[in-house]
């Protein structure tokens, strides 16, 4: 049985906090091509040649590191928001590289590592996986561009002469993604592992309601078609609508909102909002859709507001991989019986993307108080080490 | 008894006009001390000369026509919004104008002309009859910055050697402002005159909740402290709680909100928003205050929120004169007959301001459709020389 090693892998998880550390709590600054992640995939290539295997990168930056034979595939992503923690992906690249290691030395099942480019989406959505998968064409992912105005094409040139060609996916024969949960539920439930079942599907549809721009003095209430109130209605609304329609892990955001003119003295006569929901189930992200529509449209014609729809976006829940997921189940039903829980991500990630090529299955570790993308993102080194432990158990149950 | 010419009334105002026409209906572009707004109070002080009156230039660029003896002072205000309409407080100026003429001619009382300078607020508010009532002083507005940085003592010297010394109230008895309504009562009731009871106050606080910044695909509906979601039920508790409290010319508005970091994948941690209430009465404006004080320290604690208030900023309601509300109800009874009303006034005027120096009155005619700081602000001529006779009446009751 697969022995890993954890001292080694939280000494290599503590070497990896340097590249970007941002000197508050274990925070890292390590957004995809700046130098502190070219300097981290550099070192991590490093590492992959010192565990036996080929390193290779890809021309968008995706980092592999290949077993001589066909092989399970696992890893995640070292690149972390402008102001991210130590765990998020990098937990999971780490992970992989430990077992690739311990695998090695005690002759177990050849296993591949990968390190995703630009998950954070600094350009796109999870860009590298989804060029890797071919969800998004190299063509294309060139023509995004940052906040700044620096283009996909442009950042990945500074990879110089490290890349090669794409890795042929028939290589692997499935992925296991290891990541922080990024919400509470496991810290909330004292729980060590969460095994994904679905990663949910997104919506995003921004809404505008138009009404009649006037003076806040000399405009009667009765008089008024405020936007504001408006979006008021519309939220109060929709959170009685969607009671009969949600789950517990159903969420819907209104995160961003735009009034016109946005002046104290003036009735707003304008609101563009954003409005967006997940789910692991396509039907009922549908449901939710005709709801969000038509309590629009019942508003617009209550509040006399001309009411437009904005393009709709969005992903669809992907289903982990069966087999997989049974085998993380027993693994951790053995190493933290009764301290893990099947559940849903409600985050995108990497694996919603590699699952279009072959079998793919999550594992999640509790983030303390739930929080993520922040310096102060943590996970305690006991549950880090249990969820290493859970998926060495898994690949050894499933080679 | 005093007899007005409407015809060359309403030739002044429509060459008035040509001053900054924006050519799109018969809006005007003349912002205080712009090129547009210097050039059409040149062409009045003539007219004001012409009209056998002295003409002369205060230190900020209000332009009084001055009565030899102690007289009445009628006017308002020519500089107009970005984009403004033809009359808001042109008329004004243009009927005082008219009613020096007639009484000159007609050897009528003794009439003084004024005509303020930014009463549209382009560096403060009403900062021209602010800074001649001793409410703001001159030092004080000298500092005031325009939204691209141009400083009002800046933009005073364009008036170059126009300017004199600030005129002694002590010339006036009196002061008596016509102006558009700016709201729908008039038009609403087919009514021609409005003689003001009183101006509102008004009060302004920025209201703050900070709630917790997520991961909005991974924090659960009910992890959640949503800055968005509690100003919704804010809003709403407060539309409740305020109907036992209000009248029916009772306003507040929400124009203003700030989402942080308002983006449509994240929970809003932090709300910013501007709630303003004006009313007539005082007591009621405090009234007011203590429910939007009690109302978001309670969305605060339900909605575990930080709350903090901004600096509560604000006027007082201002009542116009009996005596000179006398006059204008008596003539506006002989003119308009059941045309007429006692009202609030919603907007700030000139008037707000002189009230501190002597006894002032107001006089409304109706604003089509309410419209009003828009091209297509209008009223018909048969009601603006209605509002110009009540003027007349009013002005020869008081001599």
């Amino acid at each position: 049985m697969l022995q890993v090693n954890p001292e080694r892998f939280l000494k290599t998880l503590h070497q990896l906090r340097e590249f970007g550390a941002a000197r508050v709590g274990k925070g890292v600054v390590r957004p995809a091509y700046s130098p502190q992640d070219i300097a981290a995939r550099d070192w991590i290539a490093q590492q992959i040649r010192s565990a036996g295997l080929d390193a290779r990168f890809d021309p968008v930056g995706n980092l592999f590191g290949l077993a001589t034979d066909k092989s399970l595939l696992l890893g995640s992503h070292t690149d972390s928001q402008p102001e991210g923690g130590w765990l998020d992906g990098a937990l999971g690249v780490m992970a992989a590289l430990e077992i690739t290691r311990a695998s090695k030395e005690q002759g177990g099942p050849p296993v591949s590592v990968v390190n995703f480019q630009d998950e954070e989406g600094r350009f796109g959505v999870t860009t590298g996986s989804a060029v890797w998968s071919g969800q998004l064409s190299l063509e294309s992912a060139d023509q995004l561009e940052d906040r700044s105005g620096i283009s996909f094409s442009d950042a990945r040139k500074t990879l110089g002469d490290r890349c090669g060609d794409f890795i042929d996916p028939r290589h692997f024969n499935g992925f296991v993604e290891m990541h922080i949960e990024q919400g509470p539920s496991l810290d909330r439930a004292w729980q060590k592992i969460g095994v994904v079942t679905d990663i949910v599907g997104i919506r995003d549809l921004n809404i505008t309601f138009c009404g009649a721009q006037n003076h806040a003095g000399t405009t009667p209430m009765d008089a008024r078609q405020d936007a504001f109130q408006a979006l008021a209605k519309f939220n109060q609304l929709l959170n009685d609508r969607f009671r009969n329609i949600v789950t517990p892990q159903t969420v819907w955001t209104i995160g961003h909102v735009a009034l016109h003119p946005n002046a104290a003295s003036i009735v707003p006569g304008k609101v563009m909002f954003s409005m967006q929901w997940r789910d692991g189930d396509a039907h009922r992200l549908l449901q939710m859709e005709n709801v969000v529509r038509d309590t629009a449209s019942d508003i617009a014609r209550d509040q006399n507001m001309a009411l437009s729809f904005g393009v709709m976006r969005g992903l669809d829940p992907v289903a982990m991989d069966e087999k997989l997921q049974q085998a993380l189940q027993t693994s951790a039903g053995e190493i933290a019986p009764n301290a893990w829980r099947s559940m849903v991500s409600g985050a995108l990630h990497d694996a919603t993307n590699v699952a279009a090529l072959m079998p793919t299955a999550m594992l999640f570790v509790p983030s303390i108080n739930g929080i993520s993308h922040d310096f102060c993102e943590d996970t305690s080194e006991d549950d880090l080490v249990v969820g290493l432990r859970v998926l060495a158990r898994a690949v050894d149950r499933l080679s």
